[in-house]
C-alpha cells in the first residue's frame, strides 16, 4: 500500500494504551511464586509467571530461580531435574548443566569438552523470601538496578492512623494464606478487587450472614478526594478508595444504603470500620480491616498465561503474643480459610471468570461502559501505563505461528 | 504490492457467494428459542441464535428477550439473574438494571445516579409464541417492519390438495417434538434434510422394518418440474421436490429402484404417499406424510455457533377429537418419539456431523463435487442468496482477536 | 508496500529450509501403514499418513490404498464402508462408489445416470506387502516412477561385516512389533532417535539394570568419519554414527565415560557389542545389535499431524531354525515387548514430547542452541533437504482458514 491506514483509536485507549497491551503482564515486577513451606531444602518446583516458565531450588538454605527450558531443545528442566553437583541443575535429556548462580551452561554431562560450554546461558532471576513468601522479580535480563521488594508491596499505614492495622511488611506480622489459579486475564482479576460496585456478588455469602455485616449497595464518589493517588520514584506505586471519613468527619464517599427505584436496601447492621481497599503495582490488594477491624487481608494477582492467573489470598494478624498467634491461628485454620478465602472470594473468582470471553481478544475494552463507580479503575488504568517498569510480550513459543 | 492479486472465484461462488459467508446464519430472520412449556412463569432462561446470547423471560404472561450480556463488562447476566421489579432485569455484578421491553439502563443498582442511567442500552428482540414454540426475530436492531413469523414457516397447503395433510400453522393442529444440538454448521444440516439421494444411511432404521416403507435408492428428476421454486415478497420461500405425481399422473422424478452395476434393489414394500419435502428460509424442513399418511414432519436447524445448531424435530397431526389427541400423544411419547426423531434422524445427525470437517474452512463449497441430484441443494442455495434477509456477522467477541 | 520487506534468515535455515518446512513430513515416499495382520480378507482400515486420510482394503487376497474422502460431499468413507461389487467402494452417504484400482467414480447407488459417473475420482496409493507390514506410498498422484520399496527402508548390512547381523529386507528375517502413536512432530522423534548424548534418560532402564549394559554417557566425534552419509540416486539414502572400531582398531567415537566436573561416571559393565544406530529417509532408525547381539532395532516415526506421528518399533531375528523361532517369539512375547517397545522407548516417548512446546511453532528451530554432540542432527537435516522427494503441503481442509 502507499497510503497508511490508520485505525482510529477511542480516546480511552489513548489514556491507557500501555494497559491494554499488559494481556502478559507487567514486567520488572516482583511476584510471588511460592510460599516459603511450599519449597523445602533440596526440593525443585517449577511456577510460570507472566508466560516465563521458572524453576525454583532451595540448596543449603539458599534459594534460585532460574529459566525453566533447557537452550539446547527447549524441553523444561522441572519434569525430572538432577542436581550432580552443588549449585547447578542438569537437564534430564542430554545433561546440559547450569550454574544456579549465573545460569551460564558449566558442562554438559554427554559432552564436556562440548564448545557450547562456558558460551550459553538461560536467564536466571532475583529471587527474595520474605514475609512467608518466595518473591521472583520477573523482567528484563539486564533490567538494574533491580528494585527493592517492598516497592512492589503495599506500604505500612501510618501508625498514628486511627484505623491502622498491621502491614505483612511490618516486625510481628503474622500473615497466613493460599493460593490457587483463577480462569481469566490478570487484569479482569485486580479490576474486581477494589472494583467498590459490586458488592451485590457478596450478599449472600455466609460470612455476611455470621456476622451481620452492613453491606451498601454501593459506594458514590462524592469529593475529588475520594480516589488517592500514591505515586512517587521511590517507593510503592498504588490508588486507594477513600471509603473512611477524614478526621474531620468529612466523607469523600457516599454510601449507598438504597435504590429506590428498585425497592432495594442494603444488608446487615454491622458498619466495617475502618474497611478501604487500595490496589498496588504490579497488582496487589490490600483491603484494610477485613474481614474485622485489625486484619489486613491482601490479594496478589500474578499473570501466569493470557487467560489465566494466580490468585493469592493472604490475611495479616498482630499477635500480642504466642498464646495470642496461636489462637489465631486456630481461627484461621477452622473458620477463616473458609469462609473468606473460600466462601466469599469464590464468588469474586466466579465474577473474573464471567467478564473473560468478553475481554478475551480484546473487544471488552473497546466496547465496555464504564461509569461513575469506575472512576477508581480508569485511574488504576492510568496509573499503569504511567509507571510499569515495562509491558510483557507474549511467550517467544507462541510468536512463531506465522513462521513455520 | 502495487499490483492487487485477484483471487479467481469459481463459477459456483459467483451464483450464491452470500450463502457461503452465512456461517453464523440467516439474520432479520425468526427463530425457535424455546417450547413453550420450557420457560414458566417467572423463569429466566438463555439461548443462543446466530451467535448472539439471548435472555428470555416469561413475567406475568408476558414474554420477553433481551441480549444476554451487560453493557457494563459484558457478562452472561444469565448466570444469576435479578428481577427486582417488574419489567426488568438486573446483572448479578454491578446490578445494572435493564428495562425488559426496550433493553433501556432504567437503573444500577449500586449507583442510582450515574449518568448512564437512560443513555445505555442493550438489544431486545421481538419475540412471538405461537405453535407451541417461542420464537425470537434475530437481526439488526433498527430493521423494520419485522415481517409476520409466518413469512419463516411453511405455509399450508392447500386444502383439496389430494395428500393434504395439517400444517403446524394451522387451527386443530396438534404439534409434538423435540430439540437438542448437533455438531456441524446449520447450512449442513439444511443440506442433508432435503436431500433425495441419502436414503441409503436410512436402510437399516428399525422404522423401515416396522412398515416395511419402500426406500428408493434415489430420485432423479425428469422433467423441469421436479423442483418448485416458491418466492414472493409477500409470504414464504421455499424449494420443494415434487416427488409426487400431478393430478393428471405426470410424474417429474424417476424413483430409482435399482442399480444394476452394484446388484442393488431398493427395499421395502410399502409406498410412502404423498411424501413430499421442502425447505423455507431460513432452514425449515417440512416433509409431508411422514413417517405416515396425515402428519407433517418439522425440522429447524437453529445456527448457534459456526460449527453446532440446534436441532429441532416435530410433528404435526390433525386430530379429530380430545380422544384422538389423547391416542396420538399416547403413541408419540411411546414410540414415534423414540423411532422417528431418534432412530430415524440420529442417521441424519450423524451424517452431518460428518461433513463437517470438509466444510468447516470453506474448502468443501471450494471442492465438493455436486451432480445431478444436488440440484435442489444449488436451488435452495442461490434461493437464499436471492431472499435472505441478511447475512450474520461473527460474534464481536471472535472479531477482536487481531487487535489486543 | 513498495520496497519488500525481507525476513532476515539465519545461516542454519539456508542449509535445510527444506526440512523446517516438512511440519507434515516428506512426500513420495513409502510409510508403513498397517501390520499384515492388522488387515483381514475382507476388511476396510483407515489411516493418517502426512495429514492424508487413506482407506485400505484386503479383497480376495488383494490390498487397495485409496483416499478416505468422497469427492461429493466429503466425508470419510471409513466410518461405514460399504462393497457391493468386486473392487469398489461404495460410500455410506449417497452411494458414490469408487473403483479401488484407480480411484474412478464407476457408478452413485442413488443416481446410476449421473454425469459426474466417469468423470470424477479420488486418489489412489500405491502399495505393498512385505516384510511383515503395509507400506502405502504417500505422494503425488502423478509421480513416476514409483520407486522401489527398498529405496525407502535401511539396506542389509554386509555379510562379511563383523558385527553383521539380518535386516528386516533379508530372507530369513523374523520380524515382530508393535505400533502406537506419539504426541510431538515427527520431525522431533526421529531427531531423538539416533541422538548419541541423550542416553541420561534411559540409565534407570530396567532393561539397562536386568542386563548390567555399559551405557556411556555421551559419544563425542573425534574423527571425520564419525559419521557416514549414505545418499546414491539408486538405494536407501541414510547417515550413520560409527560407534564401532574400524577392522583395522581405528575408534571415531569417543565415548564419554566420567564428566568430573559433576562426578558422574558411566554405568553398567557389559558393552554393546556392534551397536550402531543410523537413520534412513523418510524416517527410519536401525539400531544394529539392539538389544543384543544378532537383533537388529527398527523404528519408524510416520508423520501423521502436525503434532502426532504414529510411532512403530520392531525388532528382527535370524532364527537358525523353527525350534529357534518359536523360543524367539516366546522371549520377545513375555520379556522383549515389555522391556524394550515399552519400559525402554516409554522413556523416548517421553522425551520427544517434551520437545513439541518449544517446536510447534518453529521457534525452537531458531533458538535451539545445538553442540558437537549434535552433528548427526545437523547432517540428517540437510540430508532430507538435498534428497526429499518431496514436502508436504498441510491438508487442504486445514488450509482454508482464510476464505470462509
Amino acid at each position: 500500500m502507499s497510503t497508511a491506514v490508520i485505525r482510529s483509536s477511542s480516546q480511552k485507549n489513548k489514556q491507557y494504551q500501555p494497559y491494554i497491551d499488559a494481556k502478559w503482564g507487567l514486567k520488572n515486577h516482583w511476584y510471588p511464586a511460592l510460599f516459603s513451606d511450599e519449597l523445602k531444602e533440596g526440593e525443585f518446583k517449577a511456577v510460570t509467571i507472566c508466560g516465563e516458565p521458572i524453576l525454583l531450588r532451595r540448596e543449603n538454605g539458599k534459594l534460585y530461580a532460574i529459566e525453566d527450558r533447557c537452550c539446547h531443545r527447549g524441553v523444561r528442566m522441572s519434569k525430572k531435574p538432577f542436581s550432580f553437583k552443588p549449585c547447578t541443575v542438569t537437564c534430564w535429556y542430554h545433561g546440559f548443566t547450569y550454574n544456579l548462580e549465573n545460569g551460564r551452561l558449566d558442562t554438559i554431562l554427554a559432552a564436556p569438552n562440548d564448545p557450547l560450554i562456558g558460551n550459553a546461558s538461560i536467564k536466571v532471576y532475583p529471587v527474595s523470601e520474605k514475609y512467608t513468601m518466595i518473591f521472583v522479580f520477573v523482567g528484563d535480563a539486564d533490567y538494574a538496578p533491580v528494585p527493592p521488594l517492598e516497592h512492589d508491596l503495599p506500604p505500612p499505614l501510618e501508625k498514628e492512623y486511627v484505623n491502622y492495622c498491621k502491614n505483612l511488611t511490618e516486625d510481628g506480622a503474622l500473615t497466613v494464606g493460599i493460593h490457587r489459579s483463577g480462569e481469566s486475564n490478570w487484569r479482569l482479576a485486580v479490576e474486581n478487587g477494589f472494583d467498590p460496585g459490586h458488592v451485590l456478588i457478596h450478599w449472600k455469602s455466609p460470612l455476611v450472614y455470621a456476622h451481620n455485616l452492613a453491606v451498601p449497595l454501593g459506594a458514590r464518589p462524592i469529593t475529588d478526594k475520594a480516589v488517592s493517588i500514591i505515586e512517587s520514584d521511590d517507593g510503592p506505586i498504588g490508588i486507594r478508595n477513600n471509603t473512611v471519613a477524614d478526621p474531620d468527619g468529612t466523607w469523600h464517599y457516599d454510601l449507598v444504603l438504597e435504590n429506590k427505584e428498585l425497592g432495594v436496601k442494603a444488608v446487615g447492621g454491622n458498619p466495617m470500620i475502618g474497611l478501604r481497599t487500595s490496589m498496588w503495582l504490579p497488582g496487589v490488594l490490600r483491603v484494610e480491616n477485613f474481614p474485622f477491624q485489625g486484619v489486613n487481608l491482601y490479594e496478589f494477582y500474578v499473570p501466569t498465561h493470557e487467560d489465566k492467573y494466580e490468585y493469592w489470598e493472604l490475611m495479616t494478624f498482630d499477635p500480642k503474643d504466642e498464646e495470642d498467634k496461636k489462637r489465631i491461628l486456630d481461627q484461621y485454620e477452622h473458620y477463616l480459610k473458609k469462609a473468606v478465602f473460600h466462601e466469599f472470594n469464590d464468588d469474586d473468582l466466579w465474577a473474573r471468570d464471567a467478564m473473560q470471553p468478553f475481554y478475551q481478544n480484546g473487544v471488552g475494552f473497546e466496547e465496555e461502559k464504564l461509569g461513575e463507580m469506575d472512576a477508581i479503575i480508569i485511574g488504576w488504568r492510568k496509573l499503569v501505563a504511567r509507571h510499569a517498569r515495562g509491558i510483557q510480550d507474549a511467550p517467544k513459543e507462541l510468536n512463531g505461528s506465522s513462521k513455520c
